[in-house]
């Protein structure tokens, strides 16, 4: 390793790029990856061009990412507005919206344009689509389930409801209506969705799954 | 109107294009935007790409759609392998079963692969989001209405449930479904989907919606 890991030296012009070292450089090139998302999409957007915006040579995004895919999964989750821990409010009906509003703040931040872009694009690469999935779908139905695993400790969600398709609806539906609707998503969605969707799903007074007919 | 309407004959080389009239060259259009829309995308497919790709002249396209967008929506309905009148097989699971059946047939279709396409692309042109939502998303949701309207009637459904929220539940887990693992969609989705969500979210026996605590 030299000196150039931490001091960038290869910009085009070398005007202010000179000046900014490891973490500063790395948050310049994930805030230039969100404008070229949103500005281009992923399918258009390349190391070089984020490079560019950046004022950042190639070497140094390389440096610091494999490939487009996973400076592209950073710097989503770079601007993820909350932390990843699970609501506590002692009711599930609490936790369960605000696990949905902070989902929400997402899509109606100004770094939502990019989240439009990359939901658009993800079914046109399958590496994103996987990233993607790993990165921010799957944890967000873990902390539904952790939620619900709590309500079912206090009698109020029903124990055969713990599986992750029960727990993935709040999301799909939000991710749906984002996807149809567009951005601002209006509160009376996580409403609608938490109380005439999951709550009823959910509710201890429910019988469980229907058996099916055989064959 | 002159003979140009009817029969085709401007087409680059003249070859096998000439003798194609009315609905066979309207076909032959629809299906070579299927193609250039599984192949390139809505973003790069023109009005000339797709004259292009059935031999047909741009006139003869714009004598028939004024824009690309008409023409995508009427190529992604003319491959719909269904017709639109809800089931009615007597009990409400079934009749949602073949509702959710129909639309993942058009997933798994080889027409899928535009589906695929046309739903990555939605978010990036609000004018196609629009014309989709009209054509698809509308009134799917009108089916599922109905199918519930006369579960309704037959005492399987509760009349609180007879919202259009409730009713779009099942082809937005579906579309999301589709969006993050893709094709093929097993059948164990829509059984799922009826099962676990929407049938005991209708049920006559759940109470209604929650009263909101004010605020």
């Amino acid at each position: 390793m030299t000196a150039s890991v931490t001091r960038e030296t290869e910009s085009a012009d070398g005007r202010s790029a000179s000046r900014r070292r490891g973490n500063v450089l790395s948050q310049a090139i994930l805030q230039a990856t969100l404008a070229e998302l949103a500005e281009v999409g992923y399918a258009a957007m390349t190391m070089e061009s984020v490079a560019l915006r950046a004022q950042a040579s190639k070497a140094s995004l390389y440096r610091r990412w494999p490939n487009r895919t996973e400076l592209v999964v950073d710097a989503m989750e770079c601007v993820r507005p909350y932390e990843l821990a699970p609501p506590d409010t002692g009711n599930v009906r609490d936790d369960l919206l605000i696990l949905l509003r902070r989902m929400i703040s997402v899509h109606n931040s100004p770094a939502g344009e990019a989240t439009h872009g990359l939901l658009a694009e993800v079914l046109r690469h399958p590496e994103l689509l996987a990233a993607v999935r790993e990165r921010f779908i799957t944890p967000a139905i873990g902390l539904v389930l952790e939620v619900l695993r709590a309500g079912a400790a206090r009698g109020e969600v029903r124990r055969s409801a713990l599986t992750e398709r029960i727990a993935s609806v709040g999301p799909a539906l939000l991710r749906d209506h984002f996807l149809i609707h567009g951005a601002p998503v209006p509160d009376s969605v996580p409403l609608d969705i938490v109380d005439d969707i999951v709550l009823p799903i959910i509710s201890p007074t429910r019988p469980g799954r229907r058996t099916r007919a055989e064959p």
